[in-house]
Order: C-alpha cells, then sequence, then structure tokens
C-alpha cells in the first residue's frame, strides 16, 4: 500500500562499455514503469490515454540522484509513491533498489495537459484517487521536525 | 567566452507520437553534448579518455527543467557551461535554446573515476583548466544582492 | 515445440509519429527476445555467457521482411526457430504474429566467438542442443519440390 | 557522382560492453543517413515531408551484412546508392567504410505511402529524379553477362 512496485531488466543493448546501465537509459526505465503503472495501477492503458483520450503528461522537472550502478543482468526493483498532485501536476518518486541497496532516486514532475491544445488541464478524478493512493503517508511531527533541523 | 556551444538536431527517431523529444532522448543529447566538448573544447578525444586513459564521469545527480518542447526537425543550440569545480567532482549545465527561447535547462554533477578501480580521483590538471575556461563569472556584489532578496 | 515463444511490447518510446514501432527499435525487440530465449530456454544467462564465459555472437547477416506495423499499446508474439546451425554461425528466424498475422519475419545469422581474441568458435556442445530443438522440422519431400518450382 | 555521402560518428552510447556498435544502433544510423539525405541531396526536409506533406517511406524489406565491427570513436563513412526504383518503392543500398575496409553493406526497400490512409502512392516526380540521380551506372554487358551466369 502506498507504492506501485515493478521490476525491470538491464539489457544488452543498454550497458556501456564498462558494463553500467548508460544513464539515458535509465530515463527510459523511468518512463517504462511509468506506463506500467498507467496499465496495472491506474487501470487505464497509456497507449488509450495519449491516442484515444488524448491527455499527454509531459515532464516539466527531473531530479535525479544516481547512488549506485545498474548493471547488465541487473533487476531492479522500482518502487513508485507520490509526492506531488495539484490541479494539473503530478509528482512521482522511483526508487530503483538492487537488495537493500539504493540505486537510483529520481524525482519527476509532469503536467497533465489537453493533447488536441497542449494546455494542462486538471487531472481528470478517476485518475487523481488512484494517485492519491501513492501519496507517501505524513511523517510523525517528530520525525518531521527532526528532518528540517 | 565562458560557453562551449554546439548544435544538435532533432531526428525522426527521437520523436514522440506528438512529434515532441521523447524525453529520454534529450538526456542522449545532453551526453552527446558532453562528448562534443571533450572533442572540441579540452582536446581529448573521448574514447581515448574511455578506452586508453581509463578514465570515466559516471552521472551523480541531474536536475532538469524541461521548459518548452523541441520538434522533429528543430535544431536547438547547446551552450556548456560549468557550475561546479571540485577535486574530483564536476558540474556542467546545458541550456538548449530555439532562438531566444530557453527549452531545456540542465545541471548534470558527475564524479571523475578510475576506470580501474571505480574510485574517485582528482581531476587531471590539463582537464581541470579546461573547466575551469567554462565557468561563469560571478555575479557583481550588486546583482548577487538582488538575486537573494 | 520446435520454437520458443515470447511475448514484447511497443512502448511509447519506440513509436514514431505515425504512431508506427520505428524500425531500428524492432532490431532491439529481435536482441532482447535473442536475450530470453538464452535464459528462458538454453538455460544460460546471457549477462553471464558474454560477460564471465567470454563468448559472443555478433551479428553476421540480417534479412528482414517488415509485413505489417507493430503500433503502440500492440504485444506482438514471437517465435523464434533455427534456420541453420553450424560449426559456429546459428541462424536464427523471429516471426512477429498479431493473432493471425505476420507482421516482422526476420532471419538474424551470427557467429559464436571468442570475445578475449574475437575469433570464430565452435559454438560449445551444450549450447548446441537447445538450439537443435529450435530447428523446424524439414519439409516433406512433396513440399520442398513445390517450394522449389 | 552516382552517390549520396556523409560521415557518421560512434557514439558511447552506441556501444556495447565489447566496444563495439550494438546492432539495431546501426540501423538507427542508416534512418539518419536517409534523413540527410533527404535534407541535403532531395533539397526536401525530412520532417517537412513527413509532417507537412503527409509522404512517408515505411520500410518494407532490409538485408544487411556486417562485415567488420564499429567501433566507439570511429567516423565512417557512409556511401549511398540506389538499387531500385520502382512506381512507390525505392531500395537504397547504405555501404559503410572506415578507409578501405567495408564494415556494413545495407539494402533498404521502402514503400512510399500517404500517410493520410496509409496506401502506396507513386513517388512524386521531383523526388524520383533525385533518386535516379542515385542510381549505379549499368555494369557494361559484358559484366552483366558474367554476373548472371
Amino acid at each position: 500500500m502506498g507504492e506501485f512496485v515493478t521490476t525491470q531488466k538491464v539489457r544488452f543493448g543498454h550497458v556501456d562499455p564498462a558494463g553500467i546501465a548508460y544513464f539515458p537509459r535509465i530515463f527510459d526505465y523511468i518512463h517504462e514503469a511509468f506506463e506500467e503503472l498507467w496499465d496495472a495501477h491506474v487501470g487505464a492503458r497509456y497507449y488509450e490515454l495519449i491516442g484515444t483520450r488524448r491527455v499527454g503528461f509531459p515532464l516539466v522537472r527531473s531530479e535525479v540522484e544516481f547512488k549506485a550502478p545498474l548493471r547488465f543482468g541487473d533487476e531492479p526493483r522500482v518502487a513508485v509513491t507520490c509526492f506531488h498532485l495539484g490541479r494539473s501536476s503530478l509528482g512521482l518518486r522511483y526508487r530503483y533498489t538492487l537488495g537493500a541497496r539504493l540505486c537510483v532516486d529520481a524525482r519527476m514532475t509532469t503536467a497533465c495537459v489537453d493533447l488536441a491544445t497542449m494546455k494542462s488541464m486538471a487531472m481528470p478524478a478517476e485518475f487523481r484517487s488512484k494517485f492519491e493512493a501513492l501519496i507517501a503517508p505524513p511523517l510523525a511531527p517528530a520525525a518531521e521536525q527532526r528532518r528540517s533541523e
């Protein structure tokens, strides 16, 4: 509860001469996890969203920490949570782990847009509730206070 | 002065069904601009750096603002400056513009590592001076003050 | 029997402005099906083959018919059979179908090479038997004759 | 005369752990050379062709010989000639060389289609003449005869 989890696989064509995933590929993985989340968690196939409903989610901002490399053959676990849900903006956090090790920690902020006009639009209600379910629980006051010290 | 400039081209294979560069491709562009900078500005061919000298620059952190889309056929100007130069860490900023419009503003922080051991190492002096030449001039005190108000 | 079957998915990042898989991506799919075949059918993880055993299969020749487009959201079935098995050369055929419709029919010939020397080597016996199991049964004489008319 | 020539560059992100261009990338190169040919030789920007005129050239068939690897840092010369020009079908041959060594020899057959209907259409006359200029000169009768024996 509170996160969407999937698994991905580092393929031969994704790694560089050092055997490490070439970083632009990691952004591909993030987009694939986003598509998977639509199909499996939101319950709206992403290609229908784009192609039929004409609703899109262009990226507005990304902040990514690359903490440990992903290597050829690795099958990282990806956990997706929601860190921001505005009227039309959606902030999702993707944490890639191998066992206990955090490899990639990405915050991706997208805008919900009407693809016909390319203007931002309110996130449709049936989707909003699905993203609300991914919002990480607020920290307890004590924990919050400790963080901001 | 103080920046490295190159031009890139948004190809057919880079755009999504909306005719806009698929964002992981923009990270490919950034890496290509980085390779170009090595070849043309630093004067050390990037493939020799990796393959012969065994020095690499894995990405540690990225922060990117996507302000306007890049479309099929666009030929954005890319200006690269240095916003951070530590002992082994290197922060480069890539600004993609179409005319006066800023499309992508990316800050990429990499670490200089010895590829044999994958440990960080001091940036070799002959490269350091080249990146120093890309450091944006400090703002005048008045301007600095205005910014922080 | 006599074929290895897997399923793939046409993602957002794979399609061009016409909503059709950009053809170089289809070659990515073929390589992923090849990796999957190693993991699931041959029983040797492809990344160990390359990284530890230092055996590789560079492509020597490809012949591909693109009969119908793959579109965003499609989940084609891929059936792999072996059409040639020499001392070191391996010819695999990949047929992509959507229901009864054949979309892509690819014949890919690779050479088994020692990655340390990049020289061709005999296909190891434990792998050979796995590929033999994928050889399509010979056509009956009458059928064969009809084909060559 | 009789060929269109351009140069490409094998980038870091294109090579596999063995330092060799991952073969699906070579199909990317071929498509980029095709786009370049439109821009520089035919004189119709490829993105306008697709986006404005709504004429496309989906791939129907490819036959490729991979004779020698392309490595990180290589800058192969690509020579494009026309081996087939039908009413709507166009066959282009791409030869990638490094000095005297032929690395990749690709024959790509595309169909000229109206993107609105996805039906094949006659190649527009102003383009046809440009491709005619790339047709390799016919072999002398004696040579032709020898080939067909």
